[in-house]
């Protein structure tokens, strides 16, 4: 597998455009993914109880498996806008299956941005029309155009071999606060020409979200429009895949690599972020238990701002711990930053640890069993605060 | 009832003595609170598996319900110590009770600061001998002694009818990090003269954690340390309470009056806060789900934030209480801030709210039964994020 320029036009019988459409003041902020044929499609959604009206229309949406676009603005979440909001969905995908052609069954409609305003459809309609004279195959228009407080892009794209032939899977992401290990807050968008069924594609999503978005933390928030999208326009030329064997292997590893990387992209552009945290829990009693003690400790304000401060404050890590509701047994735990053992069997060493790197390593050993997980967290800054306060309703 | 001067030696048979030792640089870092003769006594502690070594030790010491001294210190957690920090606690509890002549089976231990590193003993023994030099009725020092990074001194008494008698309560408490709603993360010491047995007084200070500590957050953060204690001199000389009844409703009243008191003074004094902020969840389907909804609300990061920046940002409440656990039927939640509807049924009326006072009261009505929560918390602001990455481990 090698990574190679460019995002989701990167497999065969994609386009993307992002443009300008007025929703935001200057910035891009309309984007369209389209296929030249039907995909198979499938998407996981925020668990979140109160669902932005897209999310809700997208779950309709899917029920077939198919799709052949996607539609995105940023600026508006299109939540908590009430049957309002439900209209205003419906009619971006009737706008957008009347200029491209399409059916409108097949087209998928995403927001993100403030929460509590009705879309302002003169803009989506203007972004409609720009866009679709604008796709293309490469740019990082698409990247650009989900973007909200995100400052860096997130796109990828790999190349990888399937039966000989050669497939590719590409992504754009956009996501920097609400990021939660429970369903990451972000929009992330997959392309591949690899062919295969809606469900061997939703299974794949499925299996490599634990390890990816479930598995990130930037303030422990879910929002109410995450959405994970794959399109799968079959172009590659492979024997169809429709369940587990070594195709399905090949391309759920592509599909975990590309979604890996569009976490970890997500946790570095955390909102303020000035440190990439790994948590690496080890030997708790289940990996339940393990995912309990990683995401506790990835939420926790004293431990973010404690690593802010590059202070080895190792007790807030046990405390957060011992808080997770994991099974935890304070006279074996063993902690460590950066190598160094900070704690031994509960106990501190009184040894200190260099945390002024961009990048710090924690590593936690309950010894209670055979449980592992790894998550991914930033730290806690004042710049999380001043975006957060500062961010207009 | 009404409030008087004074903190724990209001009541009948009580004297105090706070003190600098040695443990912080300056401040106050040790006090004692003594009863003439042995108490009635109950506690209740941290929900943290992880908990210091003086949690532990007051836990058995509690097994009988009697108690008449309580000997703490701030500056140092006495937590992740391992043996070292248990022998500690009982060398503190020795010494204690030989320099009072009170029997260490009836001495408890309480310390809060720093985690992770070993007492001083030769200064927790410095402390004891200049307090006990010190007790006396009367004074601030008790509730100075136990402060960390508290700004305000938390202290309080009162005086109530019991059976015609003149009855008194007092605490002293403190706490303004790592306060959560499931038990906040703080000290408090309350003494009474009341005459009442130690399964009652435990019953009256359970009845009364609910809707007082534990329903409070700064940072959603729980410690290893959190203690409440509670000693009855029985000095009022009122027939012994022993379970429910008028007079029972009587104290418990009070003892309620109390913690809600401290509970919110913890709040006042919330690191970094700005803002006092009230949450009143309504008409959810059950209480335990009306506690998940403030719960949420009170710890959500984005949440906290836009209050900081004084931002009535509701979609972030509405965020929270979907991703919170309880049922939510997004189309019939209400929202209002300061008064203001600024949601109805799920959708954004369009309308604005002052956010510039002191206090903010936010209404969320879920309308699915009859479950109500109330919560307190503060604002997230830059000071808390100063104050947890320069704290010195």
């Amino acid at each position: 597998m090698k990574e190679i320029k460019d995002n989701v036009t990167a497999p065969r019988g994609f386009k993307s455009a992002g443009v300008h459409c007025g929703i935001k003041p200057s910035r891009k902020d309309f984007v369209l993914i389209v296929s030249e044929s039907v995909c198979s499609a499938a998407g996981i959604f925020t668990l979140n109880k109160v669902k932005a009206a897209p999310v809700l229309f997208d779950i309709g949406q899917l029920k077939e498996g198919k799709a052949q676009v996607i539609a995105a603005n940023s600026g508006n979440a299109n939540s908590c806008t009430g049957k309002q909001g439900e209209r205003n969905a419906e009619k971006t995908a009737e706008l957008v299956s009347k200029k491209l052609g399409i059916e409108e069954r097949y087209v998928l409609v995403c927001s993100t941005g403030v929460i509590g305003k009705q879309m302002q459809m003169e803009k989506i309609e203007q972004g409609i029309e720009t866009a679709a004279e604008k796709l293309s195959i490469g740019g990082t228009d698409a990247a650009e155009a989900i973007m909200t407080t995100d400052l860096r892009r997130k796109e990828i794209a790999f190349e990888f071999e399937l039966e000989g032939r050669k497939a590719r899977i590409g992504a754009v992401a956009k996501g920097a606060g609400m990021i939660d290990p429970s369903m990451a807050t972000m929009l992330c968008f997959i392309t591949t020409d690899v062919d295969i069924t809606s469900d061997a594609l939703k299974l794949a999503l499925l299996e490599n979200a634990g390890k990816s978005f479930n598995s990130i933390c930037v303030d422990g928030e879910m929002s109410t429009n995450d959405s994970v999208i794959a399109l799968a326009s079959g172009m590659a030329g492979n024997r169809k895949i429709s369940g587990k064997g070594k195709e399905y292997e090949v391309f759920s590893s592509a599909l975990g690599e590309v979604m890996l990387r569009m976490a970890k992209e997500i946790v570095l552009d955390g909102e303020g972020a000035t440190k990439f945290i790994t948590i690496d829990v080890r030997n708790s009693k289940s990996e339940s238990d393990a995912k309990l003690v990683g995401a506790a400790i990835a939420r926790s304000a004293l431990f973010k701002t404690a690593m802010f401060g590059e202070d080895a404050n190792w007790g807030r890590a046990i405390s957060a711990a011992g808080a997770s509701g994991a099974d935890v047994d304070q006279e074996k735990i063993d902690l460590y930053f950066n190598g160094t053992k900070m704690c031994e069997n509960g106990m501190g060493t009184g040894k200190s640890a260099d945390l002024s790197g961009k990048e710090i390593f924690i590593e936690i050993d309950l010894k209670l069993g055979k449980g592992n997980a790894i998550y991914y967290a930033c730290d806690l800054s004042y710049d999380y605060v001043r975006i957060n306060a500062e961010y207009e309703t």
